[in-house]
């Protein structure tokens, strides 16, 4: 059992862990805290980037000599491989700590985990403590659930987010768009962009917006990191004066021909969405901001390649446009696809609706 | 100069005034405080039904004897014509209340007000005290707006009440259409029928789910007074076995021939909608809730007809289905109807938005 002390302190790692969601991937999310035998804090640490130093390096370099004795309360059970690091579960043990407290277990290998070996050479491990809030955030969507869901799947994470009015519409008749939500919303969007390392578009949306799909920090300057921005284009319909062709950040037209192509009912043929996904997870991508259009994100929803809805609606009407989803493959009202509310705010004068879907496909 | 007091008094009296809100039409929500000399309470009153006593008269009446000399603090300008109760004005007088204070003067008739006949016998008025508080309320929605929006339009309030998918459908491609909302949701929609006068829906809907539309409690047993339903039916369509037609509740069938026609931009005839709003003004009522569908909310949205949107939405996606607005007479987006956010909250599983028309039309 985790005494109360531990507890409190797998809250601190969790929090110390999310320090990292805007730059950490394709690693997870890690927080630890090392507790002395009196239950004080004698270091603490997480994971920032790939390549870096690990959440439990990190706080046993804070903690020094004292780091002998203590409990590592660690958000995920520390790894137990050889990579550019060298593994934690060899460094907790050559620092003489004597517990280890795991919230989540290592998804990809269990069998050789780090809690097998650290077990081994005489140290005791607990798991399963906040397992839930390390997986979820202390916030909505501040946990590790992306690189869990990813390594799980063996394919990114996908948040789909859209920008609709009150009654659905993307855009109006006519096609134009610009501007259906705030700009504090928009400055929300940007937020979202720097979490992920790719972006997604239907070449439809391409072709209606020109979009540029990059990644702005407060004052509308680039960040330094951008994301990957993939244009589903099954038959290479991308202009080649596109402004996402251009080289402010790294792009794939992502076309038939490379990634293959499926017949749907309707005799269509489309893009192969999990070997796009599978492709992506190859290449190391972890977490795909879809950001539309209505057809692709119809398509992906059917595929059962959505993990989280974010919907920014404003309170406005339109009457008339594309809708923000088409043709996800429901025509009666038993097969709605349900989803359960995370969190609903205003975002500006608009309306912010977090969701993730009920059942899992 | 309002005193604190009086402020306070006035925000007493706002709560107050709300107590009539399921009961009051098609008169105003009024309340009104009795302050003595030393600023203590010495009596309470509202308007609870047309036909029963004022909120002055039920505050003087509380008061008694202790009336002479108070300030009486009341949401609405203190009336002035002989209607089934005697003018509030003369009651003031005769209690030898020496001062009104007024959030909202009577918009019906200025010259004529009570103000006026009260100055004319000596007694101090002063008018504008937390005006905006009397008529939006404490609570978004629980103020006397929708009378005053009543008479100054001389039609009745309209607020559109649609629940939708996220994507913005009202129902299945299929047409199906049952219980997307959750049942918290739909407890909650009889708690807002159960304040209006009126209900309307088009046709279309008639035809395509046969509602029932009465109010029930929070045990689903109908409530005693029973709103108007009105059925916007230009060719009299609604079957004669429709259940609106039933006797659980008054209905009306609008027909052209009763109502009026005007022929639209595409060249099809409809019931002429501000004629409608008239004949129900006329008829006293003052509250018009619209239930949809789509089309009968478009051509609203579009006559300027619309004072307030409710949505009830779904965490869930549909990809196909009406739209819950269909043809508001908007084709691009420098055209889109915007509103202020006034609340969103969420309702069992569901997100309600409530929302104001930006500029009146
Ligand atoms: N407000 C917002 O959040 C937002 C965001 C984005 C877009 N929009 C609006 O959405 C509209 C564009 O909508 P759209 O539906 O035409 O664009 P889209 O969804 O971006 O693109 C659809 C196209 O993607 C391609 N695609 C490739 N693989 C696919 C697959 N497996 N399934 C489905 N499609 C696949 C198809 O073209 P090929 O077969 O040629 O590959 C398809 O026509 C514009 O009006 C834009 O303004 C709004
Ligand atoms: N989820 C919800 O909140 C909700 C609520 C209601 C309905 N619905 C759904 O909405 C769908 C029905 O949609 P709908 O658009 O066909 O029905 P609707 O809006 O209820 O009715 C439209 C009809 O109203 C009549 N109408 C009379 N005067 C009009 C005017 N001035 N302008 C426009 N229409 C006028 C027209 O028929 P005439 O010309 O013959 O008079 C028109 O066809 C159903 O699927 C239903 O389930 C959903
Ligand atoms: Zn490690
Ligand atoms: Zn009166």
């Amino acid at each position: 059992m985790a005494s109360d002390a531990e507890i409190e302190a797998m809250r601190q790692a969790i929090g110390l862990a999310a320090r990292g969601l805007a730059t950490v991937l394709p690693n997870p999310v890690v927080g630890c805290v090392l507790l002395g035998p009196d239950g004080t804090v004698v270091g603490e640490g997480w994971h920032e980037h790939a390549g870096g130093p690990h959440a439990e390096v990190m706080a046993l370099r804070a903690a020094g000599e004292r780091a002998r004795g203590t409990t590592a309360v660690v958000t995920l059970e520390p790894c137990n491989h050889t990579g550019r690091t060298g593994p934690c579960s060899e460094a907790l043990i050559a620092a003489g700590v004597t517990r280890v407290v795991v919230a989540v277990p290592d998804p990809s290998d269990e069998a050789c985990g780090g809690a097998v070996r650290l077990r081994e050479a005489g140290v005791d491990v607990e798991t399963g403590v906040l397992t839930q809030e390390a997986e979820q955030g202390l916030e909505p969507g501040e946990g590790n659930e992306v690189w869990l869901t990813a390594v799980r799947r063996q394919r990114p994470f996908v948040t789909w987010k859209f920008a609709a009015t009150l009654d659905g519409r993307v855009a109006a008749q006519d096609g134009t768009s610009q501007w259906i939500t705030s700009v504090e919303a928009r400055g929300d969007v940007h937020r979202l962009r720097a979490q992920v390392d790719t972006m997604l578009v239907g070449v439809g949306t391409v072709l209606a917006d020109d979009p540029l799909l990059t990644v702005r920090d407060a004052d509308g300057k680039p960040l330094a990191r951008q994301p990957l921005r993939v244009v589903a284009d099954t038959r290479n319909r991308t202009p080649q004066n596109a402004k996402i062709r251009g080289d402010d950040a790294p792009t794939w037209i992502a076309t038939g021909e490379e990634v293959g192509v499926v017949t749907g009912s309707k005799g269509s043929s489309a893009l192969d969405l999990p070997s796009l996904m599978h492709q992506l997870y190859v290449r190391d991508r972890r977490h795909v901001l879809l950001e539309g259009g209505p057809r692709l994100a119809g398509a992906m929803v059917e595929a059962g390649l959505v993990d989280r809805v974010i919907a920014y609606l404003a309170p406005a009407l339109l009457g008339a446009g594309p809708n923000a989803l088409i043709d996800a493959g429901i025509t009666t009202i038993a097969d709605v696809w349900r989803l359960d509310l995370v969190d609903v705010r205003q975002v500006g004068g608009d309306v912010r609706v977090l969701a993730r879907p009920r059942a899992r496909h």
